[in-house]
């Protein structure tokens, strides 16, 4: 069985072919530009599948795509997704479904990669896990009995979208103190920013013209350096992360808890301070039953989330 | 076929029969006296259950029972659980399975109240949706699919304990903020006790000797008749409890949150603050899939789940 997965950013976008292990065969990298809309894109995109699977030499069986939502998995069709303005109402289980004449799965990109860590990563055999992708937002992706946890209008999991601190910052969902407007990558080098109005000593000043420059990297890298501005920024933001990731144990029990997404590069500058919270502020015997890690698959972390639900889907046909 | 439930608290447990519709033939309410021990306590329980068997003129076929956790509910014993001092290792199952000679069942009393009303109540013909009890604490049962999500560990759905305002008060679980701690009936109390003390003008003085004799019932009544400070604390309190109501329709997309327990009896003035929460503060798209409920079961509802328990194991044998 010969899978062909296609991760879709607004950026960027990864094409590839894998066998039912998640081996991959071939895979390229093109940027999407899905600003111009869907039409080059979707030429793009296309080549670019023909190439990887010229490359693997494999017969594909069939097709997973995994794309920021909103959408409609059920019909394969695309709602309005901010980062690919002029792409709602385009169906992309058809566009790439009839290019290749095999069945074709959507799914969101949080949901498919939970699924990819599921099969092929840190959730390999865990049916209870909870993944989390810390970057630009913060999305959640639920693992509940081996299977996507949807409810009911399929939109369940943004756990990015939970409230830990009510009157806090204003958060891109148009609510506020949302988990995702006190940890995540953009907000992380908000918060640096608007502080680094006061003009503090801090090293960040040698890496930066002004503070609109600044990035949750640069945040991350001048606390490892014990710099006492970026560290009481970063350490904050982390203490809040660890109140999300608590308040999942305590509603889940899970096994896991998958943390993926840019922001994890940080490492154990990240880990640690959650895992440190999580032991102090979870319930202790949901405490116990749970390990915080890094997500398995990395940078591919969306390819192989399409390569799962490709599999997912044609295995329960 | 005919169940027997045990809903089984510290004060006071309600034994009774019912068919499998849900049709309680018989039912006694008795004191339990759990702090006098189990030898006692179950002696007694065991003469209401004959009593209400006989009664019934049903055959039992099954026994359900629900209990405070945490509880094994596998093996059919309870843990250290705070209001049965004495009970733990007891084998609920065992000492009521043996004397009826049928199958008995053990369940935690939130998740056995959701599924009682999954079964016979406001959730009928529901498959998702997150069942809050609003009481002395706040429990939660989450029903996904139809079933109760457990978790890793058999210990999922502690909504009660996910911290909205980490910095606010102490909970019983050890940690601070968490919405049992801004929302519940003890916490309302507790809130406008502490308030009292410095001898606002109120008409709670009314009814009270001293601030400790108010409880979340006469904030409620005050609040009703437009008692400036005890609509102050009431409203506070409904605010936090929509807020962790929205918390919960972001993360599960519930078609349904019901809310059940004793604070639940002051109607509008509880459920219409939390719907204007969710409104303004949930997701659009994810507020617009959920309706938030009074649960129909009341005072019946632990006895209602044990008998759901019951049907639900019997019926996946």
């Amino acid at each position: 069985m010969h899978i062909l997965g296609f991760d879709i950013g607004g950026t960027k976008s990864i094409v590839g072919v894998a066998d039912e292990t998640g081996t991959v065969l071939a895979k390229k990298r093109i940027e999407t530009r899905g600003h111009l809309g869907p039409a080059q894109a979707l030429t793009r995109l296309k080549a670019a599948a023909h190439e990887v699977v010229c490359e693997s030499g494999a017969k594909v069986d069939a097709i997973g795509i995994g794309c920021g939502g909103p959408l409609d998995r059920r019909s394969g069709i695309i709602h309005v997704v901010p980062n690919l303005p002029g792409w709602q109402g385009i169906c992309l289980t058809h566009e790439f479904g009839n290019e290749f004449d095999v069945p074709a799965y959507l799914e969101n990109d949080a949901n498919a990669a939970a699924m990819g860590e599921h099969f092929f990563g840190a959730g390999k055999g865990v049916d209870d896990f909870v993944f989390l992708i810390v970057g630009t937002g913060i999305g959640g992706g639920i693992i509940a009995n081996g299977k996507i946890y949807r409810g009911y209008g399929e939109n369940a999991g943004e756990i990015g979208h939970h409230k830990i601190r009510p009157e806090g910052p204003p958060c891109p969902c148009g609510d506020r103190g949302c988990l995702e407007s006190l940890a995540s990558g953009t907000s992380i080098a908000r918060i640096a920013r608007d502080r680094l109005a006061s003009k503090p000593k801090t090293v960040l000043w040698d890496w930066i013209a002004s503070p609109g420059e600044v990035t949750a990297e640069m945040v991350a890298r001048a606390a490892r350096k014990g710099d006492e501005f970026a560290s009481r920024v970063w350490f904050e933001c982390m203490e809040n992360l660890g109140i999300g990731v608590a308040n999942v144990v305590n509603i889940f029990n899970p096994r896991l808890v998958i943390i993926g997404g840019g922001v994890t590069k940080a490492g154990d500058m990240l880990f640690e301070p959650v895992r440190k919270v999580v032991r102090e502020r979870a319930m202790p015997e949901l405490a116990k039953d749970v390990e915080i890690v890094p997500a398995a698959n990395g940078e591919l972390m969306g390819l192989m989330g399409a390569f799962a639900v490709a599999l997912t889907e044609t295995s329960t046909l």
